[in-house]
């Protein structure tokens, strides 16, 4: 039930795939002002927020990365995430069901052959489909057994991200006799699917990232967009750069929402120090310094996630041919960018409160959620095992292994 | 209503004015555990903690600071900040009110004549009274005027720290004439105190840290501890490296009650990092190199508290005779610690999920309350004046000015 | 006699204003390579590095910024920028004074007039001249008085860049009547200018930073490129950000060859740590996740001065109407660069060690001279003030007031 | 040669073995005074100290832990360490000369028979004699060979701090029948003995911890301090923690003297920033928050020497029943120090520049030898291990295992 029906709207509230920057940038940013106005009452209660996914659903963002030739926007991967980013700021929870719905059309695009990507990207434009993901290749607990005419998918997933209102859903599931995944793709109203409204975490709370149980769900021969057994092509691996981006925008937003709602707090309710000898917070020597350290913490995330972005469209450019190298570049430009957004959403979401004071730490505001959205998401996989990849590359030359990490 | 009625105990539930360190520290290690117990619940319920509050009464711990001319324990304050940070590390929402209790016996002893002390302090002791404050200096919307047979307080009080459940409150209130504080000490059921439970922070929640009114309360010529107009002894500023070791402890509790915490649930629950080739996640190179850095974190804090506890010790051991220098070398301590104890417990209640990995975000663990108390609690007054004055110390020999926050 | 002669060079060995980005990619590689060679040795021996000066000279790469109107390679600035940073890598002290000699022809583009770029220009690309400076604008001991048919420059001038060795040298001097500075140019060889070779510090040691000694020395009018009294347009003032990005670009040559020099030393000679139960040092897990970390220390610097140096060709292709807001907007981004790059440089060459062991502390090797050049060069302006700047901008909006800092 | 004979003294000039506590610490003050005269010059030039040994010899502190029963001073190890932090402020090489003097009497102490300390320390006391050592056990290439009679030692050393001048050695050569070391002492003009003044690194330049090249050496029976296949006991491997104190207690003296020379600086030489608006340096805000940040990097590191070194003395009072886990508190102990040291005497030594300006980077004044000299004796056990150590006991208990570094 928490599978909203998919909302026939008119042509007019939405972007259409021929969209211009300009009014993509005007659509993200009402979308923000939207999600940013509840934000602080969704963080307290947590839950899922129907109302406000079908604000993004109706904003038309979700196509913007389908190709034209399904009917989508075609933009950039540089656009889509300036974009999350920009949601992110406002929200981080809803901006991350944002970036995963398109993280599984990147899914369909990169594994799927081009028959998939017109049989399930053509409805997801058409109908407003809103995708999430039962995916997680860490939990082998969901299996895939053949049964002569398809696929059984049975067991439970973990961390679902974007499960529970989720129109369509990716999927991982284990199959033993190769002891590889499966991957694929179906209707979250698939028979003996069961998605749990169980996401519990301090931080992101609305990202419905709760677990999803299979009973012996049928998986359709052209729903599988992954054989078990199959090796993955350096083109297929993209797929974790893109996702490691992803999480480095969401951070990066983070970073940047802490330090315009501290600035907004600092000149208009912060009262100088006692002793400080000045009338204005804002001219306090020590908060101008330290809001000088927060910003150089939050502009080397941003650009070094456009960077990162860039090599990522570039990459895909580069279609099939693309050799492991490349590939592999694409990989330590984005861990670069996401071991900065890491620590830069940590530091401004946390050292924030020096510049606001006290005053700021009351619950009605809600600004510790910087922090608790920070904190959980960066947890997504171990800043020193990239620092290590990171180090490792500049020591010897290695590229970090394709996982679902790197 | 919030006053809860003095509770008649047997002598057997507590200790007695001649217990010895084993029996204290017997007593605060029970009280902790007893705490501890539901820290996670409440600090998700906030309020006040009426049920907890009285176990802390029922301990005994209230007399720990109170000569023993006076009935209480008479021992050290190094032995009473060493109780605080055990407490604390358990929960420091209610360490605070602990300590803030201690905080008002000093405001007494610091301030009052012998008389004062017998008035206050003996029935404190008999009667098991729990104080609290409206004192906060910064704060001088109520007012006190003399009106020939004693003085009238009226108006407002914020950051009145424990007064939700206080049978005496210690006050400040502004005397325009003299442009300077008066100080004095009431039953907080005093005609015309209203106390309110509006103590709203993200943080230390359950510090009954809300506001004050006073409606024309008569304070008697007797209850004044100081009259307005008075130059404090360097004595009497003693109160204030007193309070800030108090913040100090509650940091260093909190660091290390983060650090405990983490611990266990890293040997308990936590799984090796994916890609780490190691069977149990205590064996990860990266988390023991971490857990390393949390434990220099914590380990100065603790031990620069006791020195500064024993500075502080030393000082009040000089009696009325100390002087400016030596109460201002007590002060450097003090900030010393401070400071060092402010950077371990936002650190290590900030990093410490690093090392747990994501499960440990689950809200019904409540581990983020430790960062949230940290976070709170730290913006008591700005850290980088703190600095500024060790700095400006070790620059020119000036020690810091005496206030309400050095 | 430090002054060297002009070299006439047959045209084959230097690059024509017409090369290709190839072709100077080429004769800078080849410079830094030459300067690499010896920069132990001359870190060692410090004083004018007479002979390396005239392989810049010969390089053809002086005139990489001068307009192709008068006969330079008119590049942009931030392929200057690039060039100067691979240059620091391999020696910042040569780097330095490369890049001041670039900053003295925009001294003349941004100060003089067109006759003033076609008489001072045209013959430094045709005889080869090398700039230096005595221009500080804080040493206010040299004056500038006006006698009839010109001004008399007299008095001392220290920290002059390049001055020893240089052709010709920008310089600023006191004007008491306005209270403001005329700056002008001249040649180095002109009657009363005595160039000392007095710089002492134990880093930089090649800059030929020393003092410059003026007496009683004629000014002929059509040397005067500012006016003693003139206020100068946004413009003008953009010689500042351009003099703070070749500082920026110095500190990030230093951290990528401070970085890239430990990397050969760890993979070539440092053994695996006692106990750590590798068999090689760049297997170990903490070195790589060190390198990691130094990393994302470096590449944010240079990411930042490449946005700095778009945002400063940006500025200058706006010509003579560029706003205070738009030079302002300048000025941000070489401060966010500057912060990024001091903090770099600092940190890797220091924390390098880490990673080589203690066998890399040889003398022999001098590779302390990263972390004594990074250290001597971060202290040319406070960074404090340089973050402040940035905090003031991000609370209210302003500016940095144009100075000789920001 | 460069053994400098024993100088025969009157017994007016030096300390006596009833020395009180105030002696002492004149002694040590007028020791560190003389050395700091002329720190900086020395460290320009390098090479061996021969006329400052023979200050420390003079002094009488070199007798300072040598039990009363053989002559010595007999004073704790606490009063050691506090003396040698007080001569690491002036001249860390020197200090660690003395320092290792005392390792070795200790290292006699630790692993000999009271006839061996009888022997050896009798005379050490009686004719002023200087111990160096050749004992790194990382170094495997010299043997021990036994011949019937004794011992050969045959092949070189390295690291062997304080044999440059030594009058003593003690020395530890491979077995490889048992496949472990041989430990034992000897006189430094034994014959074979070469003793070689090839220390090389760019700090710490005094401490004549150069190679040592054994040529079929005779050790004596009664000169074997430790057989070949013995198992020490917890109490021998005491002399790993009392030798890490030492390098904790230098790290701390670096970071404390470098503090005091730029305290110095600044306010006799500093220029107020310009911009900053003050008229002194020492009233700028930055750099009074600054010398506060430095303050409590220093702080911590005194405080924890200081706790680590009563730890020692605790133990060694526990005499030869000291258990293993009673020697691994010790070594957490240290390990807490050391690691808190280290990051002091690096951040103090390269941040004190932020604060005395570039005036003070001058060569003359040779400021930057903290730093140097803290790199290069920071580097000699990684940090990361020690950290490592540290987190496993937090997580499983387990003790570091005595080694040479814990």
């Amino acid at each position: 039930m928490y599978v909203a029906d998919p909302i026939p709207l008119s042509p007019s509230q939405t972007l259409s795939a021929y969209a211009s920057p300009a009014e993509i940038e005007q659509a993200t940013q009402a979308l923000a002002q939207a999600l940013q106005a509840s934000a602080a009452e969704r963080d307290r209660s947590g839950g899922h927020a129907a109302a406000e996914r079908e604000l993004i659903r109706v904003s038309g963002l979700l196509n913007l990365t389908t190709p034209r030739a399904y009917g989508g926007m075609g933009q950039s991967w540089e656009a889509f995430y300036r974009s999350l980013r920009q949601l992110a700021q406002a929200d981080s929870a809803l901006a991350h069901l944002y970036a995963f719905h398109h993280l599984q059309v990147a899914t369909i695009l990169l594994h799927g052959t081009e028959q998939q990507h017109e049989f399930f990207l053509r409805p997801t434009v058409q109908q407003r489909l809103f995708w999430g993901n039962a995916l997680n290749p860490n939990d082998k607990r969901a299996t895939a057994t053949e049964d002569g005419q398809g696929w059984r998918i049975h067991g439970p997933k973990s961390y679902c991200s974007g499960s529970v209102g989720a129109d369509r859903l990716t999927l991982s599931a284990w199959h033993a006799p190769t002891q590889s995944l499966l991957i694929g793709a179906l209707p979250s109203n698939r028979t003996g699917v069961t998605i749990h409204s169980d996401w519990d975490a301090f931080g992101q709370k609305q990202t419905d990232s709760g677990s999803v149980t299979f009973e012996q769900v049928r998986l359709e021969p052209h729903e599988v967009l992954v054989l078990p057994g199959s090796t993955p092509t350096p083109r297929a691996t993209l797929r974790t750069p893109l996702a490691q981006l992803i999480l480095t925008n969401l951070y990066v937003g983070i970073a940047r929402g802490a330090l315009q709602q501290a600035l907004h707090y600092t000149r208009d309710a912060t009262r100088p120090p006692v002793g400080s000898g000045v009338a204005r917070a804002v001219d306090d020597p020590y908060i101008q310094q330290r809001y000088g350290q927060l910003t150089v913490l939050v502009r080397p995330a941003e650009v070094l996630a456009d960077v990162a972005a860039q090599a990522i469209d570039h990459a895909l450019a580069l279609g099939p041919a693309i050799t492991a190298a490349e590939r592999g570049r694409v990989a330590i430009a984005v861990a670069e960018a996401k071991a900065v957004a890491h620590r830069a959403a940590l530091e401004v979401s946390s050292q924030m409160f020096e510049l606001t004071g006290a005053s700021a730490t009351s619950a009605r505001l809600g600004l510790d959620r910087f922090w608790r959205n920070a904190r959980v998401h960066t947890l997504h996989d171990p800043i020193d095992y990239k620092l290590r990849d990171l180090g490792r590359h500049a020591l010897t030359g290695e590229f970090p292994v394709p996982s679902s990490y790197a």
